[in-house]
Formats: structure tokens, sequence, C-alpha cells
């Protein structure tokens, strides 16, 4: 069979990461296709800001284009922030997915309303939709966000304290009315099982989700509207070395 | 390998379709994955209004409790108007998804907005949301629906003149800004491609959704939150025979 | 006076609850109206899922429709779920309301937003807006819904506990902010009275607002439009025995 | 039998429409209610501003007040733009409502998507929600408003020419995917019947709207809740001669 | 330099709020502007009701267009509740802001959701968006509603309680996740600074928000959209003396 | 007067539009304020795509913190994308604001609805709100975009084939029911005046817009909250030379 090959962009400098993704990824990822995972040159160590998000951006448009000449099929950025979505999607010819995204598409097709549990510098609560999910449209179907305040680095180590927070935040929303809880970070892969029967709901995995979702449209043949996210026409661009994007 | 089976269900008393989705369906399926095709014993001739959806719902149900007791892996209810979803999630173990809702899903996950055509006994036009999209929360990304005004039987008859009709519409629902166009009847399986080159924009084939969305569920094994689709509790549920429901 | 009547559909097999609503619809209903209260042959004993929505529809329909033959003016489907309704106004030429909608436009009539009291065999809590309501546009006057637990069948027994978890729900929602609260079952008719006097605020009774709702319907002379509610098409539909609907 | 008597405010201090209103909405008035039609003695002629609006509502809520006093059980403001509605509200025992609210509330009862047909000195079109209707809620419901460009003051002269131009106006909003048409001013009393049969959909006439959701809330013994529509507290309100009211 | 001169209408009948306004707005009137504040000869006290609203709005509108016709560039109606706004709006040719609007959209300059701390004769607490926000379209950027139950005509005395009144209801805003904190009465002018620094957020003036944006509206040589608010057609409007408005 | 500096940040590396705005913005900013306009070292030539949104974005944020550390008072983005807006009022002490929000917030505080007019390489035209437009929370007040296909690049030649197009444009908004026209891009500066006259509706210039509403800022002595815009935590980021950021 000839493989298909999914491109997980890591948008971070640091590969702390990649054996792990690759590990649980490769598991998860269905006959006919394989994972390729890369992370960032430069970048930011971990995206818990929209100054981070914005950093990586460049790094992984440009992985996404290498992904895409050296035969990738299709595109996964390995972010719940979703960093450089639109623009890959505008450069690209592959179908590109973000896990953020993802993850609330997977939610809501099993469930009513969502909660996302979420990491990061410091602890939030909010029960109005963010930023993201109102772009989405989808404000009516978000019943909060809970975050443990665990920082995005720390996760790799003390497993139990980060499950016994997440569980703590999760349990939170379903008292708000969540149906479904959607792991905010995909530093948490792997999680969503444990958790899941901690709590008795679905809780979705956002690198799982772009996996399959992007795995999904490889199937269908269908890939971004160019209507949506036309290709940039040509221009000067100037970019200092390091960052030498061409399209 | 062991074989994933997803139960199609046709929610018609027809079997019309069953040979066509049979043969498109088994070769879009992924590797580990087969369909398992079936009609209904009572239920509408084809699917053109609520009260047709109403009719067909629990049969559906009843196919899809009694795939689940065969061992089918998932169950995928082929029919735009989702006739008995929510009921099946709810007495279904395995995860259940509509052609209507999974459609509308792939096609934000690759465009901004997307427009639907449609067929069905008369000709309409609307740029606003009806029912099913605002209960999915999306009014916000709707562009419109243009229905032709082909009934579904004549679906499967000249072919040349559905895709001339469906080309018209679609290119009415772009001018007004749809990025994306959906068909709006799993009778349209298979067209997709062709209308797609047609009017340079992605289409989304319903079924060929929903099979992709319900095996990304079983991939991710994921299922229906009981938060949202509690198990219907026990009691006297008197029903004629031949409508003989047991859960 | 010619009387006009309204056709009151309990949508379940039961006729436990057929009595008490006579009576009470009865002294509700406006000069020149009577009631006509009938429950199922078949059917669900209560409803208390969408399973048992989807079981119970078809008969609500052709009750509905067997009623209009027997010369109603209009019927009210007379629970909150509002089983069949659409298919009903399909197919009926007499206006057809549901109780649940009907509560729900009573609500905002007399204040800014509502919360639902609600009974069920599980205690649910949700401030995220549940689909009917997202169906109807109404997300953003929606004050959130409070389940007590209490299972239908037991609403005719011990009404002092019905009464004092109802109000516990209601003050729950006051102090998320609704002003109106609504009865989420149209077994708890003829409690709307009391509740409000405990609680201070309006409470609506969905059976008694489908009653006024659709009065005034009648004395409007209006009904569903045929362009939200098209005649289904005459097509082969094969029903068993027992759900021998005719249109 | 006891009549109950509703106060129909004519917000103008124009007498004209008096006496058509009296006989119409007398014979819409259901069994054992009775209405009683006022002028104001200041105000604009007609209602087509909101610097109109602003300058009725003061005396609306006086009428409305005096009308209490005299025992009428319940008030309906007579004008689409529902002007004074919330303070008559907030002052008032009896029930009060809207010709504008009510027509709404009724015509999403009988269809899915409702579009506006108005008045006024100036022709307007506009897809967009306007001010009430977002506030309503009701944004994702609205299919359009069409405005004639025919003066209220007009309305009473040359029917011929309104209702072609009503019509031509409601026939765009059904191009646009309006469900049923709602007159966009009470000046247009009586006319919904012969616009319907024009153009073959449900027409709502909002005086008769407004006449038949108040008798409803009559009936059903509610009326706005306090905590949308607090009580005023007493304190100095300074007021010139002929705008002296008292609460 | 040619002073630019900003009319600030206190829309009540007493003057006890107008030194402050007049040496707090003065201070706070950028270069080249200069503020005069009047209040009104009739109208309410204070405003904390919508019929409080309804009675201020003639001679707010009466106010502006006499500051108008003085040569004011430029109108604010300070109140949190925009008494008189729209129809201020229509006949005024200078650009009209209202205090709550205006404070709104500074809110939403600087932060994603926001709450408003309320006053008035009692205390509430709502999560639901309240009409004017429904109305401005914003419901999904509100993060709810927190009133102290402190009268508006109490302000001026006892700075201290209500500052920590002020303090408890902004950290219970906090907590349910608003980024920015809106004084929803024009009557805690000056208090916004020491406020913003006891709960760490900023906390936005809405009096003060006013002047800056009708400032900004005045260097942008912009004002109200006719389309928006058309100019209101000559015809007889009858007043009572002391209501004697001219257009 | 100790002059406060708002610094511009024109998000290209061409220096084409420079001296145009730097006349233009110097004019329209209000005493006691001045303006330095910046280009970047690095970025696009123009930008007319999420590509060169993100390309532009992290030379914006190095031109905004290196002018906060010049001493400038407060800045603006002067791009209708606003490129980097949020990540740079995450690490900017100064209040931050891009022209694309503020010219939304400009219209709204004048008009109930309004419409964008665009330029870019390809026309479009749009019904259905754009991503920005729903981020924002402002669907319900959008009436369309309208794009006239002109390139940036050559917005500076041709002025009158420019306005042409723009009127043209701005007609079909209006005929769509937009009460305001928004120019959809900076390049246009000092076009608003004569498209106003030549259309008889008020017409947003974005990047005036944003001088005033961050001087507005300014002048309140407010910027954007820390709990929308948290703080990043120190952590590696690795960049390559020339986007040596640093905060």
């Amino acid at each position: 069979m000839n493989m298909k090959r999914i491109l997980v962009v890591n948008p971070i400098c640091s590969t702390e990461f990649d054996e792990k993704d690759r590990s649980i990824l490769s598991k998860a990822a269905p006959p006919g296709f394989e994972v390729y995972v890369v992370s960032l040159e430069y970048g930011p160590q971990t995206i818990e800001s929209y100054y981070d998000d914005m950093l990586a951006s460049p790094f992984v448009v440009k992985s996404i284009l290498e992904g895409e000449k050296k035969g990738c099929n299709a595109a996964m950025i390995n972010c719940f922030m979703d960093p450089g979505l639109k623009a890959a999607r505008e450069v690209a010819s592959i179908p590109v997915v973000g896990a953020g995204e993802s993850a609330v598409m997977t939610a809501i097709l099993i469930g009513d309303s969502f909660g996302i549990v979420d990491v990061g510098p410091e602890p939030i609560s909010k029960n109005t939709p963010p930023p993201f999910i109102r772009e989405l449209g989808l404000a009516s179907r978000f019943a909060g966000i809970k975050g443990t305040g665990i920082p995005v680095h720390a996760l790799l180590h003390d497993k139990g304290k980060v499950m016994s927070s997440l569980k703590e935040a999760a349990n939170s929303l379903l008292r708000n009315g969540a149906d479904v809880i959607v792991l905010g970070c995909t530093g948490l892969i792997g999680m969503a099982k444990e958790l899941s029967e901690e709590i008795g709901v679905p809780v979705v995995d956002p690198a799982i989700s772009a996996l399959n979702m992007v795995v999904a449209l490889v199937n269908m043949d269908l890939r971004q509207s160019r209507r949506s996210y036309m290709t940039p026409p040509p221009k000067i661009r100037k970019l200092p070395e390091g960052l030498d994007l061409k399209i």
C-alpha cells in the first residue's frame, strides 16, 4: 500500500514533545497513513500567548511548505492555538488543519455543549466565549473555559498532578453544563482516555482530533476553498535570513 | 486485519439507492473499514419533508439497534435531514452520525461560509438560516440555500439535467458569498467532484462526509456524550407490531 | 354560539393525565372554545428523551389528522418537547402549536430572560442553550435550565415534594438572572400559580400557554406558512399496520 | 358575562384612525372582551421616527395609567414601534403589550423566517436586522424589511395603491426567503387578509396580533415580570403641566 | 485656538451632579475642546428605570437642539441609559453619543469581555445580556451585570461604601470571566481609577468615554448616518407647553 | 505643551505610503498629539492575505516595542487586517489599536449597520460576516463586503478609477441595507470625504479612526486589559537574526 503521509508540525523550537507525539500519533494514524512529526528551527519553546503564536506562525508555514514539497499529503498544526493556520491554508495546496479547530468540531459531533480545560502560566475561568470560539461562530455551544495554571513546559512531568487538576477543572465545567470536555493544549496528548474515565464524559484530544480530521479531508479529496484562502499574489516580501519563506 | 464495520442506514423503504451507495461508499471506506448498507422495511420512499423524516425515524433507530447487535462499530444515517439521529444517539452504544450534520462540519473545516444546493419537490431560495443550521449554532457561517426543484426520486435519472441545475444553484450561492458548496441530499452521492470542477470551489458530499466523520470517531474511540444523549429510562412504550422497538 | 374546538394531544399512551388536563384546560379555555383531550393508542408512557419524542410523533400526527377530520379547529401538542410538531404542521390544514414553543413565546412577552425548571429521570443544570432554544433563535434570552430529577410519572403524586423541588430549581435560576420561570413539562399543569406566589416572579404553564397561543391563531385566522411547512408530496410511504397514517 | 376591557392606545394626537381601529378591533375581540380605543391629547400625528416615538411615549404611559384606573384589564400600544412599552410595563399593574413585538411573536409561531413590509416617508430596503429585532434576540429569523415609501397619513386613502405597493414589497421579501410577512405599521389594519391572498403566505396584522397576545396574557393571568420591569422608586420627577404623570 | 464645545446633557432635573461633572469633564476635555454642562428644566431627579429614561428623553432632545443652535459642536447624553439618544440623532445635525454605548465601545477596544457594575434601587445579578446589549449586537462579549443596590441619589455621599460595594460587584464579575469593568452609571464619574487600582483591571468611566468618543467623531468630521437616523418629516406634533419641542 | 506621540506602524516593507500617511495623519492629530510614522525593515510590500498579515506581524510588534522604548504614548497598526494586534497588546505597556477594529467601532457609533468596501487582488462580494467580524461579535450589524479587485499597490495611482470603483461597491452595499460605509484598506486614506459626498452616507477612514480611537484611550488613561492580553511568561524563544524580538 502506498502510504499517505501527514505532516505534524509541533510549532515550537523545543523537540521535547516530538518523541511522545510521534509515538502516540503513529499508533493513532489509521491504516494507510503515517505521521511525520517536525518541530521548528526557530520559534518559542511553548505556545501560551498570542505573542508565542505569532512568533511560531511563519516557521509553521515554512515547515508546511517544505513538507508539501517533500510529498506530505496533508498537514496538521499541533497546537490548540492553531498558529499560522490561515496563512498556511493560503499558500499550501495540501489540506491543513489546526488542533484547536479540529477539537471543537469533534466535540460538537458528539455532544451539545463543550467546555475547555486549559493549561498555561496563570489559572483562568471564563464563561464568555473567547475570540476563537466567536470566530468559529460557535458561541452558543460553548460552556466555559477553565485553566489550571500549569505551564505547558511542566506537562511532561508529574502526570498525577496534571491529571488531578484537569479533573477538577473538568468537573467545574460539567457543573456549568458542559457535555463534552476538550483538552485545551496538545501537550496533554494521551490523557483524554484516563480523564474521560475519571469524569464519565467524552474527552477530546486535540492532537488526535486534528490527525483524524485531516485524514478525513485526505480521504474525501477535499482541501481549503480558495474563496476563503486565496493564493497570495506575488509581490516583494522582504524577509530576514532564517525566515526565508518563498511561495 | 479485523475489519471495522460501519452501518449505513438508507432511511427509506426503497432499495433503489442501495446498490449505488454500497458501491461508492465501499470504495470511499478507508482501509480497515467496510460499509454495510441497509434500507428500511418500512418508511417513505424518499425523504423530502419533516413528515417523511418523522416516519423514517423509528425504523432508522431500529436498524441501528439491530446493526449494533450484529457487531457494527458505528452507524451513519444516510440522509441530509438526519432522521432519528438524536434518538439513535440515546439508545445506541456505538457512535452515530448524520449526513447533514457531518457535511456542515466538513464544510466549515475547509472554508469560511457555506451554501447548500438542494433538491426536492419545489424550488426554494433562502438567505436566512433554516432551523437545523440555527440548532447547530452556525447561522453566522451560512450563506444560503438554493433548491433546484428536482424531486429526489428523479435523481437517479438524467444526470445531465441534475448537474446543470446544481451548477446554476451553486453559482447563485457563490455570488452571495459562499466559499464551499454542500450537497443538500445524499441522493446526490458521487456528484461532488464533477460539480466542484465545474464551479471551482470545494463541494461536500454528505454521504461521504458522514462516512469519514464516523470513521474518525471510531478511530478516536469517541461516542456521543450521555449528558447530551441520556439513556432513556425503562418505561412502558406501547408500539404496534412492525414497530417493535426494544431498548 | 358555535363552539370552536381545540384538539389537545397528550402524546403518550397513558391516559393518566387526561382527566386532570381536561378539567384544567376546559376551565382555561376562553369563551367560545372547548378542548378535546386525547391521548395516544400507541407511544411511550411519558416523554423524557428524544427517543420517547420520536416514538410518540407519528401517533401525534395521526391524532391531529383525525381531529382535523372530526372538525377540530386547531391542535396543540401537549408536551414541552413538541413531538411531531413540524410534521403535523406540514400535513394539517388547521393551526398546530406545541407547548414548549408556546411557553417560551409567552415568557419573552412578559420578561427579558427566562429560565426553565424541568423534571425527568436525572437532575440537570445547564447555562448553555439547549438545541430547541438555539433552533428558536432565542439563545440570548435564555438564563438556564435546571432539572429536579423527578420522573414524569411521579408528578401526579406527592405534590408537596414536587413543589418544593421546583421552588429550589427556580430560585437557583433567579440567582442566575432569570426574569420569568417556564415550567419545562406539561405534567406540571396547574402548578404555575402557586410556584409564582412562592418565588415572586411570573411562572409560565406550557399547557395553558399552548392553549392560549393556538386560540390566538384561530382568532386571527392564521395558520402555519406553507413556505416553512410544505405539504409533503404524494409518494409511497410503507408503514406497518397500527401506524397507518394517510395524508 | 363580566366583560374584560382591553385598552387600545393609538399613540398619536390624531383621532383619524380611531374609528376604523375601534370597528375592526371590536369585531376581532374574542367573546368576553371589549376594546376601548383612545388616542392621545398630545403627541405626533403619526409615528414614523424615533423622535415621534419619543414624543408619544409619555402620553401613552399616561393613557395606560388612566385606563388602568378606569378598570381596563390590559393595554396594547397600537403602533409597530411600541412607544412607551417598557416604561408602561414598569408603572402599570395590568399586562401591556406592543403591536410590533406581538406581531413578530405571532410570525415566528407560524413560520420559520419573517419579513416586514413597511410604510414611512422614504422607501427602505434592508437585509440586516434593525435594532428592535436585535433587541428581541431574533436576528436569525429575520429575512428583511422593505419599505414602500408611503407616508402613514396617506394610508387611509387610495387603498389600491397601498395594496399594490405592499404586494411588491412582500414579493421581494419572499424571494429573499421570508416565510411569513409582517405588516410593519398598525395603520395597515385590515389589509392582511387580502395581501395574504395575493401573495399566498400568511400575513400578520400587528394590531390584531397585539389584541390577541394581550388577551392571551389576561386569560393566563400573567403580567410583566418585575425583575425585567421594576417598579420605579419614588423620587422627584419635575414635569410640565400637560405631562402631569403621577405614579 | 477656536474652542470646540461639547454639550454635556445631564438628563435630570437635579443640578446636584453638574458641578462635579463640569469640573471632572473640563479637566478630561482634550485641548481645543470645552464642555458645556446642562441639566434639565424638567425630568426625573435621577434615572433608574425605563420610566425615568422616557420622562427625561424629550427634555434631553430639547437641550440638544438648543445646544446646537448655540453653536455646540457635538453632544453627549450623560447617562448610562442613553435617554433620547436615537431621537436626538434624528433631529440634531451635530454628532450625538450616549454614555452607555460609548462605555461599551471603549470596553471592547481594550478587552475581550466586559462586565457592568451597576447602581440602582435594588441589587441585581444577571449573566444574560440585557436589552441594550442585545440591541448593540454584543451579547457574545458580555460577562454579566452586577448591581449594588445603592440608589443613584446616594452616590454623592459616603464614597467609601460605594467604592467597597463596587469592588465586591466587580470582583464577582471578574470571577465570571470579565476582562474589563464598565461603571454602569455616570453618577460614578471619577471613581474608575481607584476601582481599577483596587481590582487590577481597566475600569471604564462612561461619562469620560462619551466625552472622548464624541470628541473623536468631531475630529473625524463624522456624524450619525441619515439612513439609520432619518430626519423626521414635518407633521403636526401637538405638545404641551413646557415640552415645546420644535424641529 | 508636552506633546504626546502616537506611533503609526505601516506594517509593510515599502515606504511608499509613509509620506502621505504622515501628512494626512499629522493634520488629523488632535492638539497635543503628534504622529510618528514608521514602516518595517522587513515584511511584505502590501498586506492582502493572511500570509502577508502573518509575515508583517512580528516586525509590527518589534516596531511597537521600539516605539514604546522611545517614549511613544500609544501605537496604532495602520492596516485594516490589524496584523500583530493581539501580540502587541500582550507585550506593550502602551495602548495599541488596529485600524480595522477601530473603523468598525467608529461605524457602529454613527449608524446601525455597516458595509465594507475593499480592495485587493480579486473582486469579492459577500453578505456573510468574515472571520474578524464574527470574532468582534458584530455579525448582526454587518451588511456586506464588496471588493473592487484593485490591488493595494495600485491605490496611489489613478485616483479617479479607484474612486469610481469604490462608489460602485458602496452603492451596492447601500442597496443591501448598509447605513455607513467603511473603507476596508488604510491605503485609501484621505478618500472618505469625497466618497461620502458622492454617496450621501458617512464613510469611515480606518487610519483616521485608529488615530482617534487610540488618542481617546490615551486621554482616558486606559490600556488593554491584562486579563485579555496577559504578559507572555519568559521562556526560550529562538529567533533568527533580523527577527531579534526581545520582551
